[in-house]
């Protein structure tokens, strides 16, 4: 398969303009400057990008991180009760990339789009001396879920169990072996869209974030737009990371908090309406992990110690 | 003023929570995981990357910069009849970059989105090893223009003169003098979007693309897509770009349709809807360029010969 650079770009966009599933609902041709839409309604929009530098583990494919860019922007989405609808990619990509990659990376992005009900509808194409992609969401809410909204007395819960990808990736950078559910959460993540918009609509919930950066900086941050402390319980630690802990030495504590790159939501719900939120996941199959309450304070506790805030940053001074 | 690297990333999502300024109509407070706003009509959306090592002439500020992603994003909307009303941005910066290239980056992006009407809702700050911004701009129209629908017959214009850019980045990469217009062309251009509104509304335009790409590759762009030649009679030269080009022995026809980074319209008007376009563009203070015809060949010819396609293109073999 030939590289990039004996294409050029106008080939590429052809090959996409060509190949891509574009929606019918469109106004314009694809291939023009931009993409056009009908709309009516509360629109939601989130931009997210991954540098292969920073964001990348070791031997995930191209197609593994096309689907995972399009899953940190639409988790963004979820978070606060959208479902996505267009999905906009911006490549930056190395002269020397083949072909066979570039396909991958569109066609990962293409399969996590219609996974979450999107569709790709436009982009653009650099060359760079570092890989990169750029994925902007959009999408529509009936009712939006905010960050800011919970109060003492709230209680605390997340959509899913912590650990996977912090033993996942400890699994991938120290080539030991792992279960399949560890490694799926690091290459193959997935964005609770339908969580989402359930936790939206029920009524129950006082404020929501996923938790990407990690959960102890999740907390944090809900700790700080609210200014609310947390005391966390009930420790939602995932059990094959639990034997993977156990087997090679780590602290699971540690992994529950300091992950990051899990996509799952964590959230508040108003006193009163748990059975309420526990109903609108139960539909979708879904379990609510209670692990704990919003206080008067500030700043996460677990045990009765706090949780330092320490989650992946870029340009941290230190990580 | 520190590096980013001492600073990290939530101090300068911190920071442009507080300082930029916020559309009043958001659902969601800023800094928040995702932007909501209310919107009916049609929604157009469009996505363009600028990554420094190929796109930044030499000399050009952070604001410049800035400025020039967010004109760039917002032309695409222009030359489709859309104004834009919200604007996403995505930074990849390096570690070593100062706090103070950061705030002239994003004040350059916001300064061209309030010029252009728009506000800056939200975004993503990422490390990278080579520098790069993303800018997803969205925007509503009430009449959209496409690149399809010239048909032989049509009238083939532009909003503008040519060869600002070329001679101007001339003059940037080799140190010499040059008119003020033609450095402006190069580090302030600007985008016509009260042109592209006014085109699309007036009803006369049959098709449009803005010439980012040069001039030449715009028409070759619009011929592929129509199906169509275009015969240029009269060369839309510049005359800061003509003097410049007589002074310095470059080749006045090549400035015309080599340049690129050009933010004009190039566009084809139905027969007897001269006048209609011409008073839609004056009521602006603005005069259509009249360049040539739309005939039932394919390709692009001026004086007779044919118009090489040869127009900037990232990964290109031959450039």
């Amino acid at each position: 398969m030939p590289k990039l650079s004996e294409l050029g770009e106008k080939r590429l966009i052809q090959y996409l303009v060509e190949h891509l599933d574009w929606p019918r609902d469109g106004l314009l041709p694809p291939g023009d400057d931009a993409a056009a839409f009908w709309f009516t309604g509360q629109l939601v929009a989130s931009v997210d990008t991954l540098v292969w530098e920073t964001d990348v583990p070791p031997r995930m494919t191209f197609r593994q991180v096309g689907w995972k860019a399009v899953t940190a922007a639409v988790s963004d989405l979820a978070a606060k009760g959208a479902r996505p609808k267009y999905i906009l990619l911006s490549l930056a990509l190395k002269p020397s990339t083949e072909f066979s990659e570039f396909l991958d990376l569109v066609n990962g992005a293409q399969e996590a789009s219609k996974k979450y009900g999107a569709a790709i509808v436009g982009g653009d194409i650099n060359e760079s001396s570092s890989h990169s992609i750029s994925v902007t969401a959009l999408g529509s809410s009936e009712k939006l879920l905010s960050r800011v909204g919970a109060s003492p007395g709230d209680m605390l819960a997340t959509t899913g169990l912590f650990g996977k990808t912090f033993t996942g990736l400890h699994a991938a950078m120290n080539s030991r072996p792992c279960e399949r559910e560890l490694a799926e959460a690091v290459y193959s993540p997935v964005a609770r869209v339908d969580e989402g918009v359930a936790l939206a609509t029920c009524g129950g919930v006082s404020a929501c974030i996923d938790s990407s950066d990690g959960l102890a900086e999740s907390l944090h941050q809900l700790s700080e737009a609210n200014d609310v402390g947390f005391i966390v319980d009930s420790l939602p630690l995932d059990s094959s990371a639990q034997r993977y802990c156990v087997d090679n030495n780590l602290d699971p504590v540690e992994a529950v908090f300091y992950g990051g790159e899990e996509y799952e939501l964590v959230f508040t719900v108003k006193p009163g309406w748990g059975d309420v939120v526990e109903k609108a996941l139960a539909r979708l199959g879904k379990e609510v992990v209670w692990i704990g309450s919003v206080n008067q304070g500030r700043g996460v506790y677990f045990q009765g110690k706090p949780v330092e805030r320490r989650g992946w940053q870029h340009f941290s001074p230190v990580r």
